[in-house]
């Protein structure tokens, strides 16, 4: 997902919040009432059911849609992008060139990619807090719900039937739901345009509107082997996205922070956001001048890069509106309201404790921030060897104690991901570690201090190149068969490694564990204030409100859109005309120049098909691949961006001027046939595959 | 300058460093005992005379020196490159394009460049110090001291004859040097190439060898609108640099920090360096960003982009030597020497408290480190309007006061300099203001803290992005005439004034002032700290040795010599040819492209001509356009670079692999005319254009 600033944005919020197109709504508890009274449409529950079903979530952070009976899923490439570069190597660069599998047999599979459908979902909230004791510390109260969460997601999951469960923490702790996930682990790259097609216009146009992106990527979900047969999956539509239509998008918006109190909004405002933007400019000058070297270079840092670039735009945006005075007037009037309930209606007694109780968390967390973002988010470790070391020092410490009392990503139900992220060939380059290790390590003396005695171990009285050097050059953790050993020798085998960089992932640990259970302690806090915070906004508002997003899956709505901006109509869609136009004013130079086949194959296309649209849609980052279906639950359109209105909705909503972006349904066969050859892949997606079968079979 | 990451220049410190070809020299203290034992060379006075008035220092933070009696300058492109940014605009790219005056006539002014040729050099520490009274607080002492400078300066200045003097602190303030310059303030362009050509591999390629850099610029010096006449400048020497030739750089080397002491190296590794590079980091990716959205914006960006990753650079490659534990137990060794010398020798009684005091200055300074930053740096107010507001406010305040009390920059004898930068006609963008005042003031208030009550009322209640855009649209100060009025209305014209931006500098100022008066009285602190142990290292070592740079002229001098890098040997010098071949092997992709031209008139090149060299001189970023001389002070070659291992060299000397990259003579007039068709310039270079003349007159 991508997005970057505004201005305006002040006044959409003084207009009437009711009845907008506001929410990242619950699949089992959707807006009916909302729906009704704005649009006259009311959701059956067997729409509803089908539109669950044929949403999937990548797990590595975006959203997508099963599009044919045979597995076939939609997303964007920059959700793709991570499977294309870990496919890519010195001779093929499936990133900037593109990739289409003519056959089954050519779809070529992710090293590392899992996706997930929503089966069902069931309320365990009670089951979750009958475990908690009013005697308990916080830190007890955390141990205890830990492992009662563990038992019934090892209860509900079954791996050999790919089920798996997760209990999702709603409304900031108000609420816990356990979500059945089936698991699609064989996931196969069908097709991927350009990235230059993809990303016309680079960071420059990143989270900005009008758009001209193919920003669109075909998978293939197989079991035994053999394409996945698919139920609910999601019919293409005939006419795609009209003006003022009622849209949905269904899909996993990442984080939102819109249920936050004061007090952690100023400490995102004052400490979180820009301490991470600091560590992202840091990495975006070190990848740039990195790839500015070579080709190769660029290539391989090219993905990493991206993801950097985007989170770097997006979070500016963000922390421009956390600084807009109106912005947070409009915030703390909110929070007024709510604290005076909470002081003077009977009910609610007890309850205004929340919010002193969450702002002293705050404090305690902003106190460990630098060593916790440098040690256990081991920005001070940016390696993926680093990566896999920790993997395999904590997995032998994990699973050698009883399941409720592991690390979340180490109980029963997790481990077949754990092992997949672990025994993934992705391409590990010796230089470009180095680098990365390098420079972190450098920063990790910078936040820690030279004379911190961990830095002090960590560096064995070498310069932090030096110390990279030896680290990077001297593991042999780059070996699949060599991390499946130590992963299978146990704790014996960990204790008894001379693997520099396994040894490294040991000297760190007891510190780096210190600082997360610090933060998890915090976070129990947090959770229990937010509870008591909920009942009093379902007090006064009943509970047909929303969550803060989770990235688990959601339904939005809204209508197809244009907007003003700086007094001027930006209209509700582009057309490939545009495209051409744009890359002509900018003299085709990067990041504006075409690919050869859109040059090359220009008078094919029907130049008035729309491309890219715009609409009112609640979306943040995690939605990147999310279908846009109209109302017979046809896909009309692919999310892949917001603009530039829409940065600051992860802590407000505004449909003034924020927009969701997505590509048009009629661009994706059109650019498919006449672009890339690729009839046989748009006649799976438009259905005419069947249609074809069916009466080749009739004759 | 430019320079990067050194990793093996360890073991070079552990060589003896007796006759390395180490010193910045004075040239009031040549090191004639050094240079006569290690290459029987002893530079005369006549000798040592005509180099110095040969040099020139541009003002702007390079080096330069005449090479014609007709007043012609030689420096580096990226010295020039601030000039031609300020001639360019939307229809002249001369950065990108070059430049070339076929007469005197198309030579163009620059709008705020002035030359400094240093006429003479008296001591006058005991003058200086005799006002110090032992009573006095550092406060006091500051203000004593500044006031007898000024003083002195103004007295041996005279802004008809073009008398400028400085009173020089030499080792951190043991010594005070007058140095007594003439200065030129009519600076015209007279050849540029393309910066491509200039700068070919770009930031890759920045501080490394082997090099293929075309990295010149000529201006010439006017006299009541002609060419001046220059009696003392350098020859062309006929065959270049040679291998093992002794040779001199005379220039400018901006700042070294070798006499510091460990407190002071540790506050730099920990804090400056560190906090400097995040503020680079920033706005490099700021400035990328912008750039990238269009062709103007990047040509508006470029000057300051190129600047901003050269420090980068730069400093990133010192901050590996300061973290690298070897360099620092060296600089720990020689401390612990001078300290105990200080000790135990009575003639040294009461010097050792020198080293706490200064450690309690660091302490003091750092407390105020982002204070005085954001406010004195202006790293909050990164806008070019904002300079011009705030020279305004404080040249009404100080010219109000007596010449003794004023602030350094406007004292009498500095106001012609400070009218020239104040008046210049340099282009101002509103949008590329409005971009870099709204992320300064977003890193203000990220820096100062939200609640800050100065932050609060620079904000005046509206996001830095509004408060942006209000200020930049609404000041009149990008008018030269409006600054005019305001600079000669004086103190009721500023108090008067309801321009916004000049109210912003009037906000900011007393907060501002009080922050340097705070750091000015520390730096007091470490001056008379520094002259103690100066005594100790004078004591122990006599005299002969060299103070830090300062950003005044210095001898260097070492050997054309390559060295050896990860066991490979690195040849003293490149040619032509492989510039071609470089460029090939990047398929000429930026920044490896060659300009058209270099394309075009290939084949009219002698491909063998010796291009970049290398040799062992001191030097530092400052240096940069000094040229290279040989034992006959005839130009051999230009300063332009340092090599990467060189970047240590503002802590610590070593030349075994440290290398100062320069661009031969030879192929300066080869490009000239095969390439530029400059044949005129060429001659005027090369001293053929006199010998023309004369030839002609004598016929």
């Amino acid at each position: 997902m991508k997005r970057c600033i505004l201005t305006l944005v002040v006044t959409a919020l003084l207009a009437p919040a009711a009845c907008a197109d506001e929410g990242m709504w619950l699949f089992n508890a959707p807006p009916r009432k909302l729906l009704k009274e704005k649009y006259g449409f009311d959701p059956t529950p067997q729409w509803l059911h089908h539109v669950q079903r044929s949403s999937v979530r990548f797990d590595n952070g975006g959203s997508g849609s099963f599009v044919s009976a045979d597995g076939l899923v939609m997303t964007n490439h920059h959700v793709g992008a991570d499977c294309l570069q870990k496919l890519s190597d010195e001779q093929h660069n499936y990133l900037k060139e593109g990739f289409y599998a003519r056959t089954h047999a050519e779809e070529r599979r992710c090293p590392d990619l899992t996706l997930s459908m929503l089966l069902d979902i069931k309320d365990v909230t009670d089951q979750v807090n009958a475990v908690i004791k009013p005697e308990m510390n916080p830190q007890q109260a955390f141990s205890a719900r830990r492992a009662v969460i563990s038992r019934i997601e090892k209860e509900a999951s079954n791996s050999k039937t790919h089920l798996f469960a997760n209990v999702i923490t709603l409304y900031q702790g108000a609420k816990y739901n356990l979500y059945v996930y089936r698991k699609y682990l064989d996931v196969r790259l069908v097709f991927a345009p350009e990235q230059q097609t993809a990303f016309f216009g680079g960071d420059p146009d990143n989270f900005e509107y009008p758009r001209y992106d193919l920003d669109i990527c075909f998978f293939r979900v197989y079991e035994n082997d053999t394409p996945a047969h698919i139920k609910d999956y999601l019919r293409w539509s005939k006419n795609g996205a009209q003006k003022d239509e009622l849209i949905f998008v269904s899909g996993n918006p990442g984080r939102t922070d819109r249920l936050d109190t004061m007090a952690r909004l100023r400490y995102l405002r004052d400490d979180g956001v820009p301490y991470l933007l600091e560590r992202l400019y840091r990495l975006e000058v070190l990848l740039t001048s990195w790839g500015a070297r070579s080709e190769e270079n660029a290539r391989r840092a090219r993905e990493l890069l991206f993801g950097v670039q985007n989170s770097r735009k997006a979070r500016y945006g963000g922390l421009l509106g956390l600084m807009n005075p109106a912005i947070m007037a409009k915030k703390l009037a909110e929070e007024a309201r709510l604290r005076h309930a909470a002081e003077t209606m009977p009910a609610l007694k007890g309850t205004a404790a929340a919010w002193p109780r969450i702002a002293g968390a705050q404090k305690v967390m902003f106190s460990h921030l630098r060593r916790f973002t440098m040690l256990e988010t081991a920005a001070g470790f940016n390696s993926t060897l680093f990566r896999m070391a920790r993997i395999l020092v904590r997995a032998a410490e994990e699973k050698a104690k009883p399941n409720g009392q592991r690390l979340r990503e180490f109980v029963e139900s997790n481990l077949p991901l754990v092992e997949i992220q672990l025994f993934s060939k992705e391409p590990i380059y010796t230089d470009f570690e180095e680098l990365k290790l390098s420079d972190s390590l450098m920063y990790l003396e910078e936040q820690l201090g030279h004379s911190d005695p961990l830095v002090r171990k960590v560096m064995a009285d070498k310069s932090p190149q030096e110390r990279a050097t030896e680290l990077v050059r001297g593991t042999r953790l780059g070996d699949v068969a060599v991390r499946r050993q130590l992963y299978e020798g146990g704790l014996k085998a960990i204790e008894e490694s001379q693997d520099p960089m396994i040894q490294l992932a040991r000297l760190v640990d007891p510190e780096s564990r210190k600082l997360r259970d610090i933060i998890e302690t915090q976070q129990e806090i947090e959770r229990q204030g937010y509870a008591q915070i909920a009942k009093v906004k379902f007090a006064l508002e009943g509970t047909s409100t929303y969550p803060d997003a989770t990235f688990t899956l959601r339904l939005s709505f809204g209508t197809i859109k244009g907007y003003e901006q700086l007094g001027q109509h930006v209209p509700f869609e582009t057309h490939f005309a545009g495209l051409y136009k744009r890359a002509e004013g900018h003299h085709n130079l990067p990041p504006f120049d075409l690919p050869r086949r859109w040059v090359e194959n220009k008078d094919k296309l029907d130049m008035s098909t729309p491309f890219n649209f715009v609409c009112t849609a609640d979306i943040i980052g995690g939605n990147s691949g999310s279908p846009v279906i109209n109302k017979d639950a046809e896909v009309v359109g692919l999310i892949f961006d917001g603009n530039i209105q829409s940065l600051v909705l992860d802590y407000i909503y505004t449909e003034k001027e924020a927009r969701a972006v997505a590509v048009h349904s009629q661009a994706i066969p059109e650019a498919l046939r006449k672009i890339y050859d690729a009839n046989d892949l748009a006649d799976e997606l438009t259905g005419q595959r069947h249609a074809q079968r069916a009466a080749r079979a009739g004759r």
